[in-house]
């Protein structure tokens, strides 16, 4: 008898409702901070920046949270995504785990991103906003918002990290053939770009930089612009929960349930999204699987931030959150995973770590690669260097299983392809990447930088 | 009622043999000849290139050929792959023709080559072999033999078109991600490649003359190394054929039938998978489905070239076939479309042209693109510059269906994603790209070197 390695749902099992943890969280949010008066923001602040109905579920704590058809049959173009079982790792590991892998790379886009990107355009549309701007690292949630917004007619204005904007063209080569304005941040078209570059013309940029700029951008455009996140916000994960919902009816498939769930970890999107209806049924099924948010250890948040109000941008123009932080002022080491290389986290997830939900570990950039280069040449497909995080963690927990022999079950998100990452691969290759030591004087300087709340 | 836009096979639907339209193609295979004598050549003769079983599948008759379990345990790794139809675009072009996409960018490298890839790494370890050699113009090949080899412990040698391999080191990376040795061509490894290179340091190289290098590297081999081919053979299309065979399947689901099924074609792989399954229904169930080929007017094999006797590569050591050829010794001009750069073509492709059973059309670089992003605009994914070909005779049909009012089906192959190749849609969008006008003195200087044949 051969054996199954994929599991396909139909279009019809597409969910029709997000999950809101916030529903079954057991502890209340923290709320969210005017950056200036650091008093709770109101929906007219935050209206600035955002549509009514996306603040609205920012805040809900509705469980189910109905997706809109028109979302729904955008989905439809590369979801339901598959659902596989990675035998021949397993083989290579030679276990006696059994490994799963969602492969959130079959989006047009490579990436778990367009969930919330399709989902935010519509939004933003539907409200008569005309353009966004938004923010983007090494470009995964750049080319995501710009097929969104190409399929909404929205304009769209990106601000991409100068570095990735020199050194990887692949990406912003996508996002404009989607129609998207893309521009190296910083950038004189904003107030703080210009400071920025004033005091240093060859300013890199970085996350923190270019997320200032695009907010700046949608601020100051007089209502005519609205500005996406990508990742952090409630909402953000919200719409990324069809991942872990589909994962669940095909894990139901496959007649298993997972000992261990892992996902990489950045701004917590692609975490949030594979693993809140998992802990749904940890908090109200009596399931007691063990999930991992995995991270690097060059950018070492959940495991060595400080779980306190900080900023989400370094202009501190974005409102204060409360989640494991870095120190808003703390620009990572350049590891190749840049979708990683944020000072912060989602402040759900981080409350989830916080409260012991959630286990956290970090893993070295070239640990990460190995792992990859175990799983392509078992299984073919070649992993982002962000996923690479939780490749390597599941092999670990593998690896642990062959020592001890017990079969637990291994399912983790493979949120997205290497194909624009290729250069990482030649690096590791080469033997010229590098591990980096904590950065702890770094991250001691920015700390010190934290506002300060009562 | 939300519309269906996929069509997904279980595993258990994966063809279990190939199609071999040799059975049944209405007139008898031109003999292969022995690039020396110019006779026809003996099996001894090509088992010093290639294992037997390879052999006997390119001269066979049988109609179905099985496909090893093993070879279909990988396929399932991707296959089957998604059946689409293109409502976005069909709605973007506002046309009442049925349009539909076999999606084979869904394979790990990104392409429908390791459907041949992983076969012939199957037949040559069986039969011992220990080393494969072959070619690759873009990459897209060799990426394909570096996965099947990899899977099959075989080691690789790729020869690379020098060109390709300074300038898009994405899949020269990806090939060596899973373990190939990748040279640039012309190389000193082989008295050809020395010879070129003797004459011009700086020789950029070409299909043909890639092709020459890794034939010469296994026939001087002493008998460890075989040569694989990725396209143009028999047994290299009759692999292909599951393409076909699924979207037949796939469109019973969507209970249409197609009144043109278009591809591209190169060396003819491509197109020969997908269209034998229908020339089949064609020939023998009363079927009358307009089979289009789809080729660059840069390098026309199929619309300008000679239907005769010619070499396979450059240097004059592969067989000589018969097939249409813009004479051996052309080198088409650098349009982007890598793959479909070669001075010949399949000799099935070839004669069912000649006999009337296929339709070529030829189109314009800058044509292609335009269609692409007309594609990728409704339907999200990025073409490679070979697929475009086929999109962009699909756009016409369709449009041409506007104009009628006709409600025809219209099915093509999107042969692989373009995420290897943004740097074209970088030049296309910059207003870089050109046309190229039919190369007729360089075709006409080629076709003077034509082998004599009787």
């Amino acid at each position: 008898m051969s054996e199954q390695t994929k599991y396909l749902l139909d279009e019809s099992q597409l969910p029709k409702a997000w999950y809101n943890i916030n529903a079954d969280a057991p502890f209340p949010p923290a709320p969210v901070l005017h950056p200036g008066t650091k008093e709770p923001v109101t929906p007219d602040f935050l209206s600035v920046l955002f549509p009514m109905s996306l603040i609205m579920q920012e805040v809900s704590t509705e469980r189910w949270i109905e997706i809109p058809e028109p979302v729904r049959e955008v989905y439809k173009l590369w979801r339901p995504t598959p659902f596989f079982r990675a035998r021949r790792l397993e083989k290579a590991l030679d276990t006696p785990a059994h490994i799963y892998y969602k492969y959130e790379g079959a989006s047009p886009v490579g990436s778990h991103k367009p969930n919330t990107a399709v989902a935010q355009a519509f939004y933003n549309k539907e409200e008569g906003v005309q353009a966004l701007t938004t923010e983007t690292g090494a470009g995964q949630w750049g080319s995501a918002l710009s097929m969104a917004c190409n399929f909404y007619d929205l304009d769209l204005e990106v601000y991409m990290v100068r570095a990735s904007y020199d050194q990887k063209p692949y990406r912003r080569i996508m996002m404009q053939t989607f129609g998207a304005d893309v521009y190296p941040s910083p950038n004189e078209r904003t107030q703080y770009g210009s400071a920025l570059l004033a005091a240093d013309p060859k300013s890199p940029g970085s996350l923190g930089i270019a997320i200032s700029e695009a907010v700046e951008a949608a601020a100051t455009s007089g209502g005519t612009k609205k500005y996406s996140l990508g990742s952090v916000l409630n909402h953000v994960l919200l719409h990324q929960t069809v991942v872990g919902q589909e994962t669940l009816d095909q894990l139901e498939m496959a007649g298993e349930y997972p000992d261990f769930l892992i996902a990489c970890t950045g701004g917590g999107s692609n975490f949030g999204g594979f693993a809140f209806p998992f802990l749904h049924q940890n908090f109200t099924n009596g399931k007691d699987t063990t999930v991992i948010a995995a991270e690097p250890a060059a950018s070492p948040t959940l495991t060595r931030g400080k779980y306190t109000f900080d900023y989400g941008d370094t202009a501190k123009m974005a409102p204060i959150i409360k989640m494991h932080t870095l120190g808003h002022d703390f620009v990572p080491p350049s590891i190749h995973a840049g979708g990683l290389r944020y000072h912060g986290m989602s402040p759900q997830v981080s409350a989830l770590v916080n409260h012991g939900y959630v286990e956290a570990r970090s893993v070295h950039q070239l640990a990460t690669f190995e792992a990859a280069k175990t799983f392509t040449r078992a299984e073919g497909i070649i992993p982002a260097p962000e996923t690479t995080h939780a490749i390597a963690v599941a092999i670990d927990e593998a690896l642990k299983c062959k020592k001890s022999g017990e079969e637990k079950v291994i399912v983790f998100n493979f949120s997205g392809h290497g194909y624009f990452d290729m250069t990482a691969y030649d690096a590791y290759l080469k033997g010229d990447l590098r591990d980096y030591d904590y950065p702890a004087q770094a991250i001691k300087e920015a700390m010190q930088k934290l506002p300060q709340i009562d």
